[in-house]
């Protein structure tokens, strides 16, 4: 019951099969040079696709194209770049910090991005702000709609920053909103597109909307070892899941299943259930009895549980799930 | 005729789909929990692995766990860690200074050291070297000889350096050698064990032979990224090429092609033909020849090229290169 | 009415006047050989000590002697590390994170030491504690009592931590506790002692009672532009601040001038008056009341003040200004 | 016999003790802000002079200002930045490549930037120059003339990248050129101006002549812990030397001292003496011999010294160094 183990889907494994043809290394070769029309036609922008092997190299490679050394990037506090990292933030960028911000469910408002910058002295001795990163869906599987977004955005214009998102989980939060992918992102500097936790291996799409940003992100992935000699098996995995739209059915999936669960669990959510997480509020006796029956998640805190559903969440097991939640 | 984009073996495949069902994510799999003892028996001692998908990330990690940011690590002056790696050991060790020593065909010997060790100052404004890296077999594919390495490494030793040897070919040095992997290695403290030119597809053993080390490190690869989710699919990749010596057939593969383009060009040979890297003196005329008869290859300055051999080379183009060449 | 720009001590000035004859440069001279010495007299126990300009350098220099760049270090979030020196701990480090804890008037107490250890998860996708740094007085001017201090460096050590005392105010500390340095200071790893606010031009004594700490910190002070050819110049202020006491006079001197003040603004401290600091809840109004009758200070927050005195705070600025809040 | 630990000139002592009243702290006071004005006189054109206590930090906050993290500096293979400051450079640029190129006398030309510039290849597995360093006088004391560095400028820019210029030994240079401080010094990006070893005690002025690069440069230099509080008294250093010209006369001084030294000594000169080094072909026991006679200098490899004069190099002292060198 988790997305971040899932076996890999069918169509991917059928992809990276058929790159297995020699062709040019690194990222040379036509899988990894089609990567950027076939985002740009997802998005309805031009657009620079840079393949890597996890979501926080991602991540954090693209905040060191947008922050300095000595700048700061405002995420919340809850943000995966802030807790679960283990610092890599810091040492991509050699040292940027992460000012904190708040916010119900893990999503960022102008008012709390107001916040967090009103704290800051504007002198050399406090880190000033460069960026923003924000989470699509957030941390908690929420969702940022269209509008909420646009607002956000235009807040982190007034204030002059750059904009990153992490879109780990970009998919189930488009499967949600039922707009389209662009609107899903507004216009952000830079998207982390996940793909691992959505059927794929391990293979991340880092979309950059500014080309100068792409050339100094494809020097970085060299220099932090995330230049892999046979790239076209990473292209292959992230070509396989934007053709036919595989994405978005496998995040629908996911999504449904999270939907049934939360059902189930109504009167115990602690948030709403929007992408394919859920958070219920289960004390220790109940989550050793759901153990005891075989089902597996994360604690959360004391007195919580956290489901993560994945593209292959089998319509049997999330009915027990759902079942067995219900009688608690 | 390269081993860098080559296909990937069959039974790597085949290795890496039988680890499609869900197991633990990262690293607590347990493919990725047998890689230690694997290892331990292959080099006859207790050791620590750990995977990454790159050279590159192998090798950095294994010198920031060596080396403080403020020391140096003595390499040749032609290594991949100087020549080919974009900064990444800066990026990784924040900042150590790479000290060049000399060496016929990339190897270095005692004196070498020597005298790269004998220029610095013992002061605190000149950098002082922690470690020592080599690459067996070298950037020329040439291959330490374990006497030679005895000696290398005692001298290492007595200058108190901790050493780490880069193995991205090191099993065509096994299978050159005719030696056993231990005595390919020696006593260093670390070595990067290539699969991805051998018939991977993604991943390099890091192979720590002081449990310390890989705590060190298992921390750092997280931190630059480096923790894929689904490991289990890296871990499959390196037990595959380990069980039942696929690594050795895979060299010894692409070593015999190398010969055998070696002995057509016997004349032309800059360095004796080791491994399986083969670099022939030809001019502007007879590399342009060549390439209309549809051989690929690196220029290596002005007047000579680099072949190199895969696991995957087939005898008739092997055959139909040696004679091309012996035919210029 | 600051410390931190106030004129230099004639008796310092006098020190460095005697230190123009030429020495050996950087650390090599009599002055600087002579810091140790001075040092293990007043602590009571062995001790290496480097100076350097500033007490951010001195702070920074320390905490990357004990901390490597993917450990973190916890510190009370008002912190002077965390909120006035740039990211200086960080570029020091190499990216460690400061991890943020509690506490009344910005001092730690065992209990919001524990609090901040116990919110990390103990895997690699956190950043793990490796030391601790408190200030001694605290950023609101209070002190740490020896008991107080034994306490929390007991809990310290009991989580397997370093400890560091950023001492930019250590004297007007020592000052007011009425005890020794050794009691006022507790066995730290190593302590910022500071000269600069305290009748000093430009030099800070970073006294480390790990010799093995001092190798590190005198490479690492030589790599970040700190070592100073003409060293004694640096070593004479401190030397003379330690001879005769000089260091106590001066802080019993600010330490009397705002005890003055805080006596005057009893009904409307925010804290009590410990150190050379107070802070005076004054409505904008009040403060401007005050800045048209020539006081200078700094705005803490919408509604109060903070007032800092220095070794020279002449008695008719300080009745003056005594008076002046008295009246309001 | 050395500049590095010379006295104090003392119009500087006495411009520091004209500062000791108090004034803004950092660089908010009256002689920071005047240094602008004053360079732009002497140079002819607006600049931005940032103080600091070391010319290792002004000669690597402008690197880092003018270089990214994943970027590399040409210099000569003897610079300072290179051989004398323990890795300073990387740490500063957070792991740029110093690229070493050739030249005689520890000055690069046009030819020699080709080379180094020739051997990179244009891809990301190499590191990729942006920015050259210079020094003026060089490592030898030879001077660029005004026509010689008017060509290398050219030809850096043709390159497409930036330039600084490390200038410890500036004021030696004009002095020998007898040209304008701007002629010496061409249409450099920044400049770190000594003053340390021409009789100031610890302040070298980094002088930007790019506006933008001072921003940057001053959230750096609090960042690395290089802001002092009394910065005044840097200030007043840095000013001594200007007005009036002491620097060239200081300069002036030791150069002829230096000439002087190296007329006694003329067969046995390495490099013509233009600034104030003197580089003297001397066997190990005639080192002795004038060791014995109470003379200090540096080793230069096993059969030549060093010797440095300063400003207040005293006509019987060289005079007599003179006769002991003519009479060997």
């Amino acid at each position: 019951m988790s997305d971040n183990a899932a076996s890999v889907h069918p169509k991917v494994w059928a992809a990276m099969q058929a790159a297995d043809a020699p062709d040019a290394p690194y990222d040379g070769d036509g899988l990894s040079r089609a990567l950027d029309a076939a985002f740009a036609d997802l998005f309805g922008r031009p657009c620079a696709v840079v393949w890597v092997a996890t979501g926080t190299a991602a991540n954090c490679l693209a905040l060191a194209a947008l922050v300095p050394p000595h700048g700061g990037v405002i995420c919340h506090r809850e943000a995966h770049v802030e807790t679960d990292e283990c610092g890599a933030p810091a040492f991509y960028t050699h040292g940027a910090k992460l000012i904190l911000a708040d916010g119900e469910g893990a999503k960022l408002t102008p008012a709390t991005l107001d916040a967090a910058i009103g704290q800051i002295r504007k002198d050399v001795h406090q880190v000033q702000p460069h960026a923003v990163t924000i989470t699509q869906a957030s941390e908690y599987g929420l969702c940022y709609r269209p509008a909420e977004l646009a607002a956000l955005i235009g807040r982190v214009r007034d204030h002059g920053l750059a904009l990153h998102m992490d879109g780990a989980r970009f998919a189930n939060a488009v499967a949600f909103l039922g707009c389209s992918a662009a609107e899903a992102c507004g216009p952000v500097d830079a998207l982390t597109f996940g793909c691992v936790k959505n059927g794929g291996m391990g293979a991340e799409a880092l979309v950059l909307f500014d080309p100068a940003l792409a050339d100094h992100v494809r020097i970085r992935r060299k220099r932090a070892g995330h230049l892999q000699s046979k790239g076209r098996y990473l292209a292959a995995q992230i070509l396989a899941m934007v053709d036919g739209g595989l994405w978005l059915d496998n995040a629908r999936a996911a999504n449904a299943a999270a939907a049934e669960i939360g059902a189930a669990a109504a009167g115990r959510l602690i948030h709403p259930v929007e992408a394919n997480e859920v958070f219920v509020r289960l004390s220790a006796a109940e989550r050793a009895a759901l153990r005891q029956q075989g089902f597996a998640f994360y604690d959360w805190g004391d007195d919580a549980a956290r489901f993560v559903t994945a593209w292959n969440a089998r319509a049997l097991d999330v009915a027990a799930l759902s079942r067995a939640v219900a009688a608690l």
